[in-house]
């Protein structure tokens, strides 16, 4: 037992000594090129998330006690729930003081007036407040501080283990899965990409997928030519959000209780780069939906 | 070699003589519950898809000859393109005798007369004519005679094998799913389902995705309590947009090239239900994103 723990302890230090292959050293690599296959694995067993916890080292436990390893291109995508959890980003409603702009804003839509005052802080502007007959609490359409469009500036209500609580994005989602990736990496001696996704709707078509909304090395999309004119040289050239696919394809498996909120791909076809889930915002101006 | 021929026909034969297990007779029925992975396979070595091929017959071979096989609870996932093709939903430009309104939309936005014509003639109304500097051609956002709302009423211009023609959306793409799906099930003796799939562009949100335009026995969304108040009910209980999710992941294996354009999927959690692409469009009034 005592062999076993120092074994674990030796191979733990030797890991962390471990650095990252730079991005600017991977230029040019591309993963899974000859894929004809993906494979999506949920990393089981992992506990409740709470503040503080060490996210990596549970994943990596949770994955060594059901026999899964990295192997160089694998992507985890989680979701940002355990993440933001992690990182502490929650907020007990009682400790909200709602503004006026918020009791207002209750008043409009039916909701609780210190839900309304988070979802202020965590947004740049409210697009929409919607009453719903015969529903309990109306929803804000927001412009979250980051620039992503989402119900409620992506607070999370639903928290069955922490009533009188929601959860927020994380602070800089892409400086999470940043870390995340890097920490993954050191401790793998593998080359990983990492998302991470919230469950957003959509204009236009009925239900919930996940989107990205943290990106490290994984492109939002897959740029083919050189410059962007948006749309236009979209449909031209076909420029596929590969993260948002990789997000959209995790929620296959992401179970409703949450309980399986970490996913590894292998065989995607990818190669890495410097990348913001922020490069996934459509300026409002080349937005020909709107 | 014959006595090869002999078996195949042989097992073709007995093959067309099964019928699918009538979907009324699955209910309650579940796939990939305990599943902790998702598998996703090209179906290697298609030919390119011209008018009248068997798809199903083609697919079938392709399988046999690279050892796949199916299993109950298998997806099909496939780009709308090769079902298109295989119906004859292609139309020579050079036929088409472009109408006053479209001669005048041309002028608009900087685009052929008669791929306009061919879009009006796909649409419902048009959302938005957008005239992009710089660029050989203009974009109508249209609500394509289903209701989707996509760029040129999901007209397909990009046809390297076929110039002069576009490829339009099969005339009912549920039909076309489900008129696969049985025979799939017929020759593979295996129950299974089918997502069509095209690629749209989304509002707020760059890069393109898939989506699912066709669909046979997997539903749209998973809607998990009784009746839908759309949008206020997708948050509190989370409906993940099912088919969605299956059509984006496709993206994953979906080359540029068009040369994976049928996926097997296997692993996924879901329940057989009669089902049609037109749920996943959201009706306006219930929008409120726009």
């Amino acid at each position: 037992m005592t062999a076993q723990l120092n074994q674990a302890t030796e191979l733990s230090r030797r890991d962390s000594l471990r650095e990252p292959v730079p991005l600017s050293e991977r230029t040019g690599v591309s993963y899974g090129a000859a894929s004809n296959g993906v494979n999506i694995q949920a990393v089981p067993g992992l506990p409740d998330i709470k503040p503080g916890d060490d996210l990596v080292a549970l994943i990596m436990g949770a994955m060594a006690e059901s026999e899964m390893s990295f192997d160089d291109g694998d992507i985890l995508v989680i979701a940002h729930k355990v993440v933001s959890k992690s990182e502490g980003r929650i907020v007990r409603l009682a400790d909200v003081e709602p503004s006026d702009e918020a009791l207002e804003l209750a008043e409009t839509v039916t909701k609780d007036p210190r839900k309304i005052e988070t979802i202020l802080s965590e947004s740049k502007r409210i697009v929409r407040a919607v009453k719903r007959p015969g529903q309990d609490e109306g929803i804000l359409i927001a412009e979250h501080r980051l620039g992503f469009i989402c119900a409620n500036a992506a607070v999370d209500e639903s928290n069955v283990d922490l009533p009188g609580h929601v959860i927020l994005l994380p602070e800089n989602p892409d400086a999470s899965a940043q870390a995340l990736c890097k920490r993954l990496e050191q401790m793998s001696g593998k080359q990983l990409g990492v998302v991470i996704t919230d469950t957003f709707g959509r204009p236009w078509r009925m239900g919930l997928v996940n989107v990205a909304i943290g990106l490290a090395n994984v492109p939002g999309k897959v740029d083919l030519a050189g410059e962007n004119d948006a749309y236009g040289r979209e449909l031209k050239v076909t420029i596929p959000a590969l993260a948002d696919e990789l997000a959209a394809a995790s929620g296959l498996l992401m179970s409703k209780e949450g309980k399986k909120p970490a996913l590894i791909f292998k065989g995607v076809e990818w190669s890495p780069a410097c990348s913001s889930a922020l490069d996934l915002i459509r300026p409002q101006q080349e937005d020909l939906f709107r």
